[in-house]
This record gives structure tokens, C-alpha cells and sequence, in this order.
């Protein structure tokens, strides 16, 4: 295995490279001044570039071929002939693409992030449209240097969502629409059936705080291993499975954002947490795909925390910590207040029947950006557009509107259907969790999360990369994605929530 | 100048790599959970070794024999012919050194920081004495890299402080020493005439902040260009000039270690944030050693933080802040409070009078662990006799003795000498700066430091690294390193105070 050792070697470098920038990017988002964005985005740029040229050099080819000789005969699930395996294919897709391509794209995101902060809070789109339009012509080089049969977004979802087709996503959502249009529209019949002023109180951002972190350490979220801070927009990244670090934001007269966010950023960071320590430095730390990811902490954020089960015990708690707030709400009122559905502007706060409507008119915008059919400036308008189309809405600036999410300013085109992907996983998964632990309810509603940790860490964390998105998908829930289980439980939970 | 674009082009690189393990370093220091250490020392060891590595390369030699010659004929200190100039020295010590040696001593020393900091609030030396005896030997091996003529400290001297030789300090030491240790001994015939005691209060810790933030903002430390963050060990580090972040720890019963603190890591933040922005990503960005750069820190915490004109001016303030801490204490004993000198254990805290016994006392050390005469082992033995022989006290535990510092964690062997360097250069440069700033005293009194602040950018800051410190010293003061008015600003500065 001496090959197998070097390529190891080599790989544990460019490892390093890949996890130091995303310190860097950490750091960007919660801690770094504004006078750093350009400094901080040459070194970026330096350190995507570098890692990529390591990466798709011929000497990591040759070491890739001596290795696949190597661990040819052992086990498709040891972490040698899957770390061989998955890094073929890395390698192949990455040498497509040139290494200046990929410096640009981290320099052009970099700068642009921080102008979309500058945007958003300013609700001023034509600052970020310059960037952005930069962004779209690099994302089509990189569709191109990628390659695709059908379609150009294929390319680029395929870096979130291996072996998942642009046709696929259409045809799951084709699926789903229907039903939750419907159900939307039932319940907006019956508005008056569920009440949440009570969310919208005055509560102490450090209370919060506190209580957030009460509920994800009772998840199993490390803190000797992790940590939480602030910033503009939520979002979970790793260092290394001993070092994985969530943020939250806050509202001070609106409990969901900080409550369901740190929820849901824990459910990402237990993925993260939960790889085989035997995986880090390797090409197979981290998540097999966004879909898989965002299965994680969508469980964790709707199907546990949105659950009656699991306010049974800690509405009691949250209660303590807010007496004077939630004096005149019981437990079944808070629980339906977690769940009202209501169309609304911000999809990260959105109810799990419109969430997915949220997603759907972003791959259409970014489909038509991508194939020419929209510029960047028309975007505004075309966003507005949609949103009065599937959540009958109109957005009052940009900033609840086309400037609220933060991808597109990092370049992260093909990205969005994989939340919608990880909704219907969530519940895949779920229903065989409730056949394999059979008292999770009553563990729920008393508090434990212990089996439900375990489960998910045996069966989906612990293998990091080694399994494919779909591979994982049927070893563990016995078959491939399927839409049916997802909308059985919304219109399950949603008809009784609403008495329907 | 087609060769000296290409190698600037080269070097930015090598800079954001630089750049990027600093930002790793502090985010060790600032934020980084515990589990985080083993991926961290791995992390750094990776981008220090690829930024010596490429800087090394045969490449970067004939770029910079092309550049030599296309700037031949250039002033001095232009941007352009300084480049080449101080690159092509940095180069030539650079070779000596191996590249894994300095993938080593960045992965030991990350593991060992981290151990001496739980070695540190155990008061356990036995913790931390494995990773120094291994940083030692590193620490030897480099040397014998480096290369020297006479003494073995004074490779690594020569890192910090390019130029100054052990002979040299033993012999400014020597000078200082006997002057020193009379006027301690004259003080402490008259201990009674300062009392500090009121330091000593409860000081709410946000208060503390709060105040320090408001004094070094009038020193012209730019928030848009940096921040400040806690630390166990107070330091400066930046990330380009325009993100330069320092830290500091804060004591609710004491109000000194914040306070001089957070002045001090100021002093070394507006060096950095005032180097030329045409410097940023060359190896030019930076101060020119670490005693010009304590010359700087030293100025703001002792020659204007520590005078009375300051105090005129911030006492009322700090009043307004702490009304109920201070209603008894006047302007006058305030100004001798911050003042009073007191043989202590800890360095970062001392007195100005005091201060450099802590130095000579680990500069004998260091010697002597390289020069074999002493071992790890002994230190903390070596250590107590050399406070008792300086100081005339025994530390209780090795928190409050050998453990204090975080510099030998760090592999800094060889530093020490120049916090003792900063202090003499500081006091020489504030003898130029009172001739050239006719009304600096009824400046300081009326909390103007505008053109302090400009006379240090116009005449140090901005150079960067372009002129060494000799010929930074000689340009600036027009003379080489004295003793002299050190000894005399001590000597009537405290003769004053205590009445001597």
C-alpha cells in the first residue's frame, strides 16, 4: 500500500488547503472587518487554486491509478477502496476545470459577498447586480468546462447533488406542487384555527441564546468539538469532524429565526461531527451531498423540533426561561404557532408547506439565467414576478426579496433544489427511523435523543463521502427518493394542525 | 520590469499564505474549540510548508536575479528596488532552512500552545516540558540551519531583530542593568509615597472595554480595519493592513492588565495599519523587526499612556465610567497609581523601572537551554532563582513563573530581547518627536494625538519592511541604538514621582 500511503499523504495537504480557506471564510462572516474583504479574497482565491492545482496534478493520477491496483479486491465500503474510488471521480471532474477559473470564482465571490451584506441592508439590488453578473458568466464557464448532455444546469447541480439530473428535480417538483398549492390554499381557508402573535413577543436575545444551546447539547452538538456564533446569514462549516462551527441570527421580537436556525444548523454540524474520525484529512470528510446534508437538518429542525413530542418537554422549559411571555399560551397553542402555515417572503422562515415553493422559483430563475432566457438585471422583476406566482405575494424591497439568500453572491448556482431534495429525504429517512426505534416517540416527548443520534451517526454519518447520495439513499432506507412519504406526513400533520 | 511583475505576482501568493495561517494562529487564539488543536497543527504545518516551499524555489532565485538587475539603478527605498533588496535577503536564510523542518516546527508548536495553555491554568510545568524540549531541539536544529559566527542565539535573534547580535544585548544589558537595580532599591526606601490599591477595585469588565476602546480610537486604531477579540496572551497580528486585529484579557479586580493592554497591542496595530497599502501582499508589509515594532506598543502604553498629560485628559473620563471606584482618588495619585514600581512576577504587568530585569533574566535562560548548559527540566528551578536573583522574589507556582509567557509554545527563542530593544528605541524616538512636535505635551493634555500618530506613519509605519531597523533608527533618530535616554527618561520620570 505504498501508493495508496503517498496519494494519502498528498491528499491529507490539499485537505488542509481546502479546510484552512474555509476558516477563512468563517472568519469572513462572523468576525472579519469590512477593510478585510480585499485581502481576504486574493488569499482565498490563492488557496482554492492552489488546492485545485495539488489536486489535478499528474502526480495525484498516478498515484490514483498505483492505488486503485493497490486496493483492488477489498471491500466497495472500506475506506480504502472507497477513498480510491470517490477520488477518481473527483479527480476527473476537477481536472476539467482550469485552475484560474477556479481562483476567480473564489475572488469574485469573496468581494461579492460582501457587497451582497452591503445590498441587502441598503435593499439596493444595482450595487450587487454588477457582481452577480460576473458571477452567472463564470458559473456558465464552469457549466461548460464541467461538460453536460441535456442540460446546463445539470453541471452545476451535479457539484451539489451527485448523479442528480436537472429533468429529476423538475419532475419531483411536477410532483409536489399540486398537493401543496392545494393544501396551502385549504388552509388559508381556515387562517383563524391557528394563532402565532405569541412568537413574535419581546425575548432576550442571550435567553435565547441560552436556550438554543440547552436544546442542540441535548441533540448531541459537541461544544468541545464545535461552536456557535453570529452572522448576516446561518450556516454550519467544519475544519474537521473536531471542529465544526454553527452561526444563528437573532431577532429580538421573533423566537423562530434563532430558535428553528440553531436547530437546524445543529442537524448539519451532527453530520459534520459524526464522520469517522479514520475519514478526516481525506477527500471523504464531510457530507455525500447537500440533499443528504439538508436531510439532516431539516430532521432536526421540523421533524423533531416542530413536533408535539418534542415541546411536550421543552415548552414547559422554554416557559421558564420567558414566564412573562408565554404566560397565556399552552402547549398546544405554541406547538400549532410553531407550525402555522402562512405564505411568506423569507424562505428560511418559511412553514413546511411553502418552503418547498420557495425553492422551486429560484431553480427556475436560476435555469433561465443559466440558459440565457433572463439577465441579471431583469432579475428584480422576474423574482417579484414568482413570488406572486406560486406564494401570492409581493416582496416590498429586494431585501425581502431577490437579496435575501446568500448563495448567488457565492457562487452557489445549482445549490437550492438540493434543500427541497433534503426535505423529502428527512422524511424518507424518518419513516424508517420509526420502524427501527420503536419507542422514539416516547423517547421524544421525555427529551432523549440518544437512539435517534445514534441511528443517524451508524447509518448515515459515519460515512462521510464513501457512499453516493443515491447509494446511501437505498442502503438505508431501502429504496430510491421518493416524494410519496413527504407529502403523506405534511398532509398528516398540516390536517391535523388544522383540523382539516 | 517584466521580471519584477512576474515575481510580485509570485510573492502576493506566497504572502496570502502567510496570511492565511495568521488568521488560523488567531483564530486558535480567539475562538477555536478545544477538539480543534490536532486538524489545526496540521493545517498550519501545510501552509507554512508550501509557503516556504514555493518560496524557495529555484524560481523565485532567478526571478529576483532578473528583478535585481531591472531595478538596478533605483533609489534605495523605492517600493521597487526595496522589494528585491530585502526579498533577496530573506531569500538567502530562507534556502538554509528546510521546508519539513518548518512544517515541524509549525505542527509542535500549534500542539504545544494549546498544552501550555491547560499547563497554564494547572500551574503544572510537567504538562507542557515534552513539547518544549522537542520545540528546543527544533529551535537548535534551525539555528544550526540558519547558520552563525560567534553565538548560537544569535541565529535566531537575528529573525526578530535582523542584525543585532547576543554581544550587543549582553552589552546594552550590562549597561542598564546596575542603573536599574539602584533605582528599584532607591524606590523601595520609599514604597509608601505610591499606593495602587485602587486599581485594585471591582471594575465591570464591559466598562473596561468599553473605555479602552474609546482611548485607542482617539489613537487612530480604525475599527473599519480591525477589531478586538479576548485572549489568554494579549497580542497583534494582521491579516493585510487594512485587518489588523489585537486582543486582550480582562481582570474585574484589576483595572491595569486591560487597560495597558489593550494600549499596547494599539501601538503595534497602527504600525501595521499604517504600512504603505502599495506594500500589502509583498513581503515588505510588516514592521521591520519586532524591536522597532515594541518601540511602537512601548510608545503608546508607557511614553503617552503612562503620562501624566494623558491622564489629564482621560482621568475625568475613566471618573465618569467608574464614579463610585474612584471618588477618592485624585488626578495626581491616579497618574502615580498606574506608575508605581513594585518588583512582580508577572512581565506583561510590570513596571517600567522593572520591566527589563524580566527580560535579561529570560534571555540568560534561552541562552543557556541552547547552549546545553541548562535543560528543560531545570527550568522551572532556574527560573525561580533568576526572579529571586532580578527580583528579589519567589514565584508560588509555575503559572506565576515559567508558564506566564506563551512565547516558547510558539518556538519564539530568541525574542525576548527585543520587548527590552522597543523600550530603549521608544524613548529615543520620543526624544525626535518632542523636537519635531513642539506642543506635543498640551496635545497629549487635550487628547490629540493626530499628529503623533502622523509623524509615526510619515517616519516608520509607512516604510514597511523596506529599511532594516539600523537604518530605520539612524534615518528617523539620526544616531544608532543608545541607552542613554532611556536611562535618563527613567531616571527623571520616577526621581519625579517619588519624590527621590
Amino acid at each position: 500500500m505504498e501508493k495508496f500511503d503517498e496519494l494519502k499523504a498528498r491528499l491529507a495537504e490539499i485537505s488542509d488547503l481546502v479546510r484552512a480557506a474555509a476558516v477563512l471564510g468563517w472568519d469572513q462572516q462572523t468576525y472579519m472587518p469590512p477593510g478585510g474583504t480585499a485581502a481576504r479574497s486574493e488569499q482565498l482565491a490563492t488557496l482554492s487554486k492552489l488546492a485545485h492545482q495539488h489536486f489535478i496534478s499528474d502526480e495525484i493520477g498516478d498515484l490514483l491509478e498505483a492505488s486503485a491496483q493497490e486496493t483492488e479486491g477489498m471491500d466497495y465500503g472500506s475506506d480504502e477502496a472507497s477513498l480510491v474510488r470517490v477520488t477518481r471521480r473527483d479527480y476527473q471532474k476537477a481536472r476539467r476545470v482550469p485552475s484560474e477559473l477556479v481562483a476567480e470564482l473564489a475572488r469574485v465571490t469573496t468581494l461579492a459577498t460582501e457587497t451582497w451584506t452591503q445590498a441587502r441592508a441598503q435593499a439596493n439590488f444595482s450595487l450587487f447586480a454588477p457582481h452577480l453578473e460576473r458571477i452567472v458568466a463564470l458559473e456558465i464557464r464552469l457549466a461548460e468546462a464541467l461538460g453536460y448532455d441535456e442540460r446546463i444546469y445539470d453541471a452545476l447541480l451535479e457539484q451539489y447533488e451527485p448523479e442528480m439530473k436537472t429533468a429529476q428535480v423538475e419532475a419531483i417538483f411536477a410532483e409536489i406542487k399540486p398537493q401543496l398549492v392545494q393544501l396551502a390554499r385549504e388552509i388559508a381557508e381556515h387562517q383563524d384555527r391557528v394563532d402565532d402573535a405569541v412568537l413574535h413577543r419581546s425575548y432576550d436575545e442571550q435567553a435565547q441564546w441560552d436556550f438554543g444551546v440547552e436544546i442542540i447539547k441535548s441533540f448531541g452538538f459537541d461544544f468541545q468539538r464545535g461552536r456557535q456564533d453570529r452572522s448576516a446569514h446561518p450556516f454550519t462549516t467544519g475544519f474537521s469532524p473536531d471542529d465544526v462551527r454553527i452561526t444563528t441570527r437573532f431577532e429580538s421580537d421573533f423566537l423562530s429565526p434563532a430558535l428553528f436556525g440553531t436547530f437546524h444548523e445543529c442537524g448539519h454540524a451532527l453530520y459534520e461531527q459524526g464522520v469517522s474520525p479514520a475519514l478526516a484529512r481525506t477527500p471523504l470528510d464531510g457530507g455525500t451531498s447537500l440533499g443528504l446534508h439538508e436531510s439532516q437538518s431539516r430532521l432536526w429542525e421540523n421533524l423533531v423540533g416542530r413536533s408535539r413530542g418534542f415541546w411536550t418537554f421543552f415548552y414547559p422549559r422554554l416557559q421558564e426561561r420567558f414566564p412573562r411571555q408565554l404566560a397565556d399560551t399552552d402547549l398546544e397553542s405554541f406547538y400549532k404557532a410553531v407550525n402555522r402555515v402562512q405564505p411568506s417572503l423569507i424562505r428560511v422562515e418559511a412553514d413546511e408547506v411553502t418552503y418547498n415553493l420557495h425553492i422551486m422559483l429560484r431553480f427556475d430563475l436560476e435555469n433561465a439565467l443559466l440558459e440565457g432566457k433572463l439577465r441579471v438585471k431583469e432579475l428584480p422583476q422576474a423574482w417579484n414576478a414568482k413570488v406572486e406566482e406560486y406564494l401570492g405575494l409581493t416582496p416590498p424591497d429586494d431585501t425581502q426579496g431577490v437579496l435575501q439568500d446568500i448563495h448567488w453572491s457565492g457562487g452557489m448556482l445549482g445549490y437550492f433544489p438540493t434543500y427541497a431534495l433534503g426535505n423529502l429525504i428527512s422524511v424518507q429517512l424518518w419513516e424508517r427511523i420509526r420502524q427501527d426505534i420503536s419507542d422514539l416517540p416516547a423517547q421524544i416527548e421525555s427529551g432523549h435523543f440518544e437512539a435517534l443520534r445514534a441511528w443517524l451517526r451508524e447509518k448515515v454519518h459515519q460515512h462521510g463521502r464513501k457512499f453516493t447520495p443515491v447509494e446511501l439513499l437505498q442502503r438505508v432506507s431501502g429504496s430510491a427518493l421518493q416524494a410519496e412519504p413527504y407529502l403523506t406526513y405534511i398532509q398528516s400533520k398540516f390536517s391535523d394542525i388544522y383540523d382539516l
